[in-house]
């Protein structure tokens, strides 16, 4: 079926209906990172493959609306579709919201599905069709009829992971989130994210690529746990375990039904950010919603000290798996062909050595020389570029392990460098160690740290567009809130027990890219009459290229963090290696 | 009359007008900083002179709010006043909001008089007493019946600031007010803050302490400016000069007629946070209300050409002043008795000596080891402390000159210090040179900067609970707004031409008080594909002191910091000064 077929089908239905435009997001109910197929009828109608993407469709015309990382895929993907690319953040270029507003004649009807959109987004659109005199329809299920061939959801099962992993039982948890709720007033908390599903219940799941989570929601009430979920998921001893714990299984799809019969003077916590807006429709006109950040998203951003242990093993087994890379990478460049494609590959290999590997936490980045300099290249077979024994090559992956997530980017030089090149690689290490080295007062946010990782390239007239750090799940998500630093401010305090990445960058668009990228660990400093003080500890472990370092340009502080760290590095990673990486890995951390 | 005499008087009215509680602030109509005697009913009707609380009279009880600065005097103040001190920031205490909410029954009738709040202010006090059913009457004007003795509004005259100093003509700065208004969307622009009317006007006068402000409201139109101000203030030249450029006058009183006579379809330019909330209640009901930034603000913050010329020429005569100060200082010490009134005093008397002096542009703040550690030392004749020839010694002060307003902070040492003497004085002088090193792209704000000023110390456990830097008026107020380099955002971008100070502290509680201040110029540094970057230009000349400086604490970079700014400040000033002076200066900038 062509998408010209295709999108006389959802015109069709949309005349049958009375819709005079749809609007067709990329999420999933639960506003997942990696939507699992059956969720993806943005893709199946447009042809658009990109993960960030909203088409809109009105009778005469059908827009895809997406950011600059996906122009070149967007126009590539969506020839012959009759579907406009409208490039967003480009001058004059209207948002979706905008240009429905503009083209549609007032006492217009726009439908979309508020499952697939967040309560916070619905409420903006809301308001800007209102604006024009149009009216939304929220709860209009096209995909229902017009997708052929739709997937189901998938039917995996789930694996408790255990409590030597965790840290709290699942009973703990309950208890952890119930005070919470009562300090807040609620009666009743809704959870609808699935890593946050995944982290209460201590369960994971293989529903998607790259995070191992499940399908399910979670109503947690002052007695009751109720758990909706396929129950092919659950073996007979998980259902009888939860049975024992009071907690309650429903069908996945009855859902929403409970939701709409809940207590009609409950006090409902939701999170108009994590949650979408068709739960918040259902609730009870009555009832009382809190509107706050989910409970769950502050309780799994501050690891417990399982948690935390277990994050420094998995960090050994990565760092082991890298270093292993990077030895195979020197060694064999110029000797043997080697592609980006080629080059991810073999490191996905090294990472499925390691014990409790669960495959990769994202699409490896692997771009040599100018392909570095595309912030979220994608690197293809076909079209990927062999590396050669010159330039700079930079690789950011993660791995998903029982003991953790995680995410590395390192750069290394292939060969010669330029000076530019060892000039950028320099101020990017510095901005990396700048950040890793503060110190900072109980209080401090994500956008009061932020100018120390770039403080060093802005003196040279450079910066990035992306943030600094993210936060990253325990056996989860490779991207977790609520924590980010970077000029935008969010509210969130770095608080103690927080994971989070380090990653300043250079871009040279047509030259090369370079991003150093550690996790890091808020712990505490010291207390003093001025207060509490927080630091961060570095969890990764691999060594930074000194051969593209300008050392020259690194002051006293910043060598001696650099030879500790290595000195660190070959401490904990050379008893597991083989003699000749063991070899390698101490010419590479030798003291500058 | 007895503060109770004074509170009998106050509720006897509030009976006659059927009010159950009155507020009463320190502000005037303008929301000035220091506002003239005729303002400080707050003062006449509590006994507490600070100049920030505010005073809450029930039937029953009299409160008075005010912040940790103030808590020591209001306690002295309050003696035997029947008014109780409310600690603001401390924990369990309520705001006046709150307390009123709580202390009152429903149905009750709160009064205050809209003119000493701003309109962002009385929306929260009407919010809340709302939400527990009493009703705020915004109109009363109780000082009006009960204050006895009031002084009136000075009758001091104005003079005109001429363009060698302003730099843009009167009909300039209409003309671009104006351009502005009309990008906006705005007929009519309401000015109500004395220092915002003077820039625009070109005019100063001296109707309070500190600022050069007089008092006057503006309203621009797209045909007229009036001017509502004292006749007795303008020469009849003044006078002849304004009608040639269409400048209408009005009598002061006639304000807020005119603005209730205002057309009813205007579009009017209000500031919430800088206005009163009767001119917002006074406009007509139908008018469009433009709520955003005053446009002068904006205006006047980034400095012109001219106006940076002359805050050079003002910051040389400044550094004179201090230099001669500084050299009287170290060599009379353990010579005469030398208390921090009269080291104040002289610090004045020096100021006094440069040309086109207006006074002082706030209180000079002058304490000795332990005070120096109370951020707000107000020094008074007969409780200063007496300088000894040992530890540190703290002096921020400023000037207004017709060049441009100073604010100037230097610690020194007055013979030994101890170890711990030096080590903060060099922690709060690395925090000044981060500062003033910094580079930053456009769209920067504050609270990204902040960190530079902070990181050192924080790596030692210490912090200060003030901003870093706030702006400064063109020989006007030495706070001026709207930039703020501090941990909280006010989303205020740092753009070319603005004035800031930078003065971090450290303050430890019966030892001693340290603050560094220079002013720093926002201007370019260069621009690079990576957009447009500025950086600092200090203007203030005066050295620190090295006797203080544990030069083994500073990296390379910041040692030549110190050692270029001193020879700045050596070439700049030493041929204003007389020998001994000179030859003092320069073994004080000598490199270390």
């Amino acid at each position: 079926m062509s998408i010209t077929d295709r999108l006389f089908k959802l015109r069709s239905q949309m005349a049958a209906l009375g819709v005079d435009a749809c609007i067709i997001t990329s999420a999933d109910p639960h506003l997942s990172e990696y939507p699992a197929d059956h969720w993806k009828f943005r893709e199946w109608i447009s042809g658009f493959t990109g993960s960030a993407g909203t088409v809109v469709v009105t009778n005469e015309e059908a827009g895809l609306w997406t950011d600059s990382r996906y122009f070149l895929q967007a126009e590539e993907e969506l020839e012959d579709s009759t579907i406009d690319l409208h490039k967003m953040g480009e001058v004059d270029v209207l948002d979706y919201k905008e240009w429905l507003a503009k083209v549609l004649p007032s006492g217009s009807v726009v439908g979309v599905n508020g499952k697939t959109m967040t309560l916070g987004e619905l409420r903006l659109l809301s308001k800007k069709l209102k604006s024009a005199d149009i009216r939304l329809d929220a709860r209009l299920f096209l995909e229902e009829d017009v997708w052929e061939g739709r997937t189901s959801i998938p039917e995996d099962g789930i694996f408790e992971l255990g409590i030597e992993y965790t840290g709290l039982s699942r009973t703990d948890k309950v208890k952890a989130v119930r005070e919470e709720m009562k300090k807040q007033g609620a009666t009743h908390y809704i959870v609808t994210t699935l890593d946050e599903v995944a982290w209460f219940l201590n369960f994971r799941g293989q529903d998607v690529e790259f995070n191992p989570v499940f399908h399910a929601y979670v109503v947690i009430s002052e007695s009751q746990v109720s758990l909706f979920i396929d129950p092919h998921k659950l073996t007979s001893a998980i259902g009888k375990q939860l049975s024992k714990e009071d907690v309650k299984i429903f069908l996945y799809d009855d859902f929403y039904e409970f939701i709409k019969d809940m207590p009609p003077l409950a006090k409902v916590l939701i999170d108009p950010a994590r949650c979408n807006s068709i739960v918040y429709n259902f609730l009870p006109t009555q009832s009382t919603k809190i509107e706050t950040t989910s409970i769950i998203t502050d309780l799994k951003a501050r690891k417990n000290p399982v948690e935390i242990e277990n994050f420094r093993k998995a960090l050994v087994k990565d760092g082991v798996a890298m270093v292993n890379f990077l030895h195979w990478l020197d060694t064999s460049i110029g000797k043997e062909t080697i592609t980006e494609y080629t080059a991810a590959e073999k490191l996905t290999a090294y990472r499925a050595e390691q014990e409790n590997y669960h495959g990769n936490s994202f699409n490896t980045i692997s771009g040599y020389a100018a392909n570095g300099a595309i912030v979220h290249y994608a690197v293809q077979e076909e079209t990927a570029a062999t590396l050669q024994a010159r330039g700079l090559y930079l690789v950011d992956s993660g791995g998903q392990y029982n003991e953790g997530t995680t995410d590395i980017t390192r750069t290394v030089a292939l060969g010669d460098l330029t000076n530019e090149e060892k000039i950028d690689y320099t101020l990017v290490l510095k901005g990396h160690i700048g950040l890793d080295m503060a110190v900072y007062p109980e209080g401090t946010r994500g956008v009061h740290l932020d100018v120390l990782a770039r403080q060093a390239m802005w003196k040279h007239g450079i910066n990035y567009g992306h943030g600094t750090g993210h936060g990253i799940g325990h056996f989860l998500c490779v991207h977790e809130g609520p924590q980010s630093i970077r000029p935008q401010d969010n509210g969130v305090e770095i608080v103690q027990g927080m994971i989070s990445s380090n990653e300043p960058g250079i871009y040279k668009s047509g030259k090369h890219g370079i991003r150093l990228e550690n996790l890091i660990l808020t712990c505490e400093d010291q207390e003093t009459p001025f207060g509490r003080f927080l630091k961060f500890e570095t969890l990764t472990l691999c060594p930074f290229d000194t051969r593209a370092i300008d050392v020259n340009q690194l002051d006293e502080q910043e060598l001696n963090w650099l030879n500790n760290y290595h000195q660190k590095v070959y401490d904990q990673l050379s008893p597991l290696l083989k003699p000749d990486v063991k070899t390698w890995l101490k010419a590479r951390t030798q003291k500058v």
